[in-house]
């Protein structure tokens, strides 16, 4: 089977854009309104995306500031909102965000395996450490945990939540009414894990669905992020403005998981693309311009302390002079570390850094026709730097319907993309295998080596 | 306007009763199964229910053991299936229970807002502290905290997330495309909250409902649970055998909650009731006989287990002998001496017990027609021992249907029920005022006194 191009769509409500909301297209309520949830999923399914994403914080202060210009200070908390979409929708995935540092094992186990069997098999769980000081408050601290702290739960957390998903054997239920046996007791399986962050018995009290598990996606850039992608993610959300960068991920990722006895062929790297179509460049960069324009001054400076984890007060700068340091965090280091190299590639002015990441937080944005966007897509997907990508369209829903109608038919007619669903599942989809039950494969192994 | 009955409906997808799944007319795999999940709740919004109703428990052994015959062992998160059902209906509210003690209050507090915005206002929290060992152990605890440390931590969790949930005033989204003004700032609040369990700063990134606050639910029964059910809950579950205890429970709570300065009509009082709905008497005792052939002994040993906080070991037992005593527990106090009290007061064997508890857990269980089960419901109803109930169909979905199709008449030709829901949201429906914000009511307050 020909390799082919695997595609997210990120559709926060709000539109991605900082000023997105304030786009005539959109509707200023979007973030909060299901109904436009609805039309949005169903919009990607139109276009045959592998999952709808959405990014999560667990703080107002999440994707901007707490300013007044700022439409993503309340939305819907995401397993909720895709578990409603789930039955509105038959084939595109859902990937939700959820922490590790603030969420219990048992708990996300169980509202992942729920909308994982609620959708047929369509669920993601992006996993997150949730690096903001904002966050850390809502739930009982005064500042975050270190952030190797921070991935060494994670590792834990991971790992528990999936041998949880494991309690009940694929063919553990009989449901023989006759005779009365509703499961068999020894398909149903402890966790027993007693580790530094966590005791968790079990067993979870949700089946496994159709496609076995969840699929696992993360996004950590920073060493400690590397290594938690490479051991245990299944698509690495990432963020690159450079072909050379993204290719230095990519085969750094490829290469980890290798060392760690993975199949890289089973570790989807999809960067971030924010892209503005236009049927010429010039409508392109009308489109481009014209979202600029709405920026307020006050959200865009809020958006890059909001991106640097809140460690960059810009107040009192000059907008037209160069970006000042910032002192080290414990909170998003490659983001951090990404932003300046954007301002120092660029050599750019604080109003125009804020301008180019306002569309997609430091994500590529790319502004082009439908044949040059493709061309770039098809570059990075044919030399080690993508094996799909999460497209971020900046508004809504007008980003994403320009996207539908016009990049991915050029797509399909260059063969790089599917014209329909292969599967079911959002594992089918994506071309990633069933998780073999842990124990029945333990028991396989066994009775093969008797 | 004449007071109503008010019906909740408990509908496991598994059915209440222990041997529900053998049923001929259950489908065995109701309990994971979806679309059957959406068919109850259509059906039950069929009978004009106020609210889908689902208890919770936070490991595999919740509502029966790991012997096998469990057909409770797996099913769906409530929050997430409740979030699923909800666009597939249009009126009928959903009262999802969910643990103060091993929930965050900012995650509790966000999953209810969004299920309350998904669903129009059709959201409520049964609020519980979960009391079971199988529970602690799946949340990092050898053995679980003490009553009434979880009844103290329960009130403050409470208060943190109804203090969450006003963190927007209902008018601060401005949403003004042309000034870029997406809120008031001075609408948006901090909870600024340290108590004893909990530091949580705030504001909740979601936005309040069209019924201001999901209602709140309470099932306890203990001197704590009362005390907690009179304080908070605007729907108190219950659960009794007599009317004689009914009342006292009913008086008791009406006279605390005015004590506590709240309008006692504001708390309303739902105890269980498991119908079993014949033409004739003769079809309903068949139709209770019936699913009573059903119980496998070690089942039903097993439930009386689960509902006394895994305390009652009966394994050696004579079945056809008295129920021996059981050791103090810090799990379900109430349940136990309400189990003790069954079989007391019917001179139970231990056979005769589960058979009897099988169908509801120790909710009443009212074999009848129509006309006697209305009868008794119109009692309690008249005579200050309930303000509605809530409905155990013993199996699925006839139990229910029986209900819809027989019992619902009977009540609307007595106007003791509606012939059309009166509202949109839950609140509307039962009855029960919309939650001033309280920021916006503290304003109020200082403009009023100036």
């Amino acid at each position: 089977m020909t390799r082919k191009i695997r595609l997210g769509a990120f559709l926060p409500g709000g539109g991605q854009h900082v000023a997105a909301w304030r786009h005539p297209d959109s509707p200023a309520d979007g973030a909060t309104n299901f109904r436009f949830h609805v039309e949005l999923a169903q919009e990607a399914e139109r276009g045959l995306f592998d999952a709808y994403f959405l990014a999560d914080g667990l703080a107002v202060s999440f994707g901007g500031g707490m300013e007044g210009g700022n439409a993503k200070v309340a939305g819907f908390e995401p397993v909720t909102l895709f578990a409603a979409l789930a039955p509105l929708t038959k084939n595109i995935g859902f990937i939700a965000t959820a922490s590790t540092t603030y969420e219990e094992p048992y708990n996300l186990a169980r509202k992942f395996a729920s909308l994982d069997l609620i959708s047929g098999g369509r669920a993601g769980w992006n996993v997150v450490t949730t690096a903001t000081e904002a966050a850390a408050q809502n739930f009982n601290l005064d500042q975050q945990h270190p952030h190797a702290f921070r991935y060494r739960r994670a590792a834990e957390h991971v790992d528990v939540v999936k041998t949880l998903w494991d309690s009940f054997e694929d063919d553990a239920f009989v449901r023989d009414k006759d005779s009365g046996v509703f499961f068999e007791t020894g398909k149903l399986h402890l966790a027993g894990h007693r580790g530094e962050h966590f005791k968790v018995k079990g067993p979870l009290n949700v089946s496994r669905s159709a496609q076995g598990h969840p699929v696992i996606v993360q996004a950590g850039q920073s060493e400690d992020g590397r290594g938690l992608a490479a051991a245990t993610a299944e698509v690495i959300f990432t963020a690159h403005q450079r072909l050379d960068t993204a290719q230095e991920f990519y085969r750094d990722i490829k290469a980890r998981a290798r060392g760690l006895g993975r199949d890289p062929a089973h570790v989807l790297v999809m960067p971030g693309v924010s892209p503005f179509v236009g049927r010429t460049l010039e409508e392109a960069r009308a489109k481009y311009d014209r979202l600029t324009s709405l920026i307020l001054p006050e959200d865009g400076i809020s958006l890059l302390n909001g991106l640097t984890g809140g460690t960059l007060d810009l107040s009192g700068y000059d907008l037209d002079g160069p970006l000042p340091p910032a002192p080290p965090t414990e909170g998003m280091k490659s983001r951090q570390a990404l932003i300046r190299q954007i301002a120092d590639d660029n050599n750019f002015t604080i109003r125009q850094l804020y301008q180019w990441v306002a569309s997609a937080r430091g994500h590529f944005t790319i502004v082009g026709t439908p044949e040059t966007i493709v061309d770039t897509l098809q570059e990075w997907f044919e030399n080690e730097a993508a094996d799909g990508f999460n497209i971020l369209p900046p508004w809504l829903p007008t980003g994403l319907t320009d996207f539908v109608d016009l990049v991915i038919p050029e797509l399909q007619r260059r063969g790089l993309f599917r014209t329909e669903y292969e599967g079911a599942t959002l594992r089918e989809n994506l071309g990633l295998p069933f998780p073999i039950n842990r124990y029945a494969a333990a028991r396989a192994a066994v009775q093969a080596a008797e």
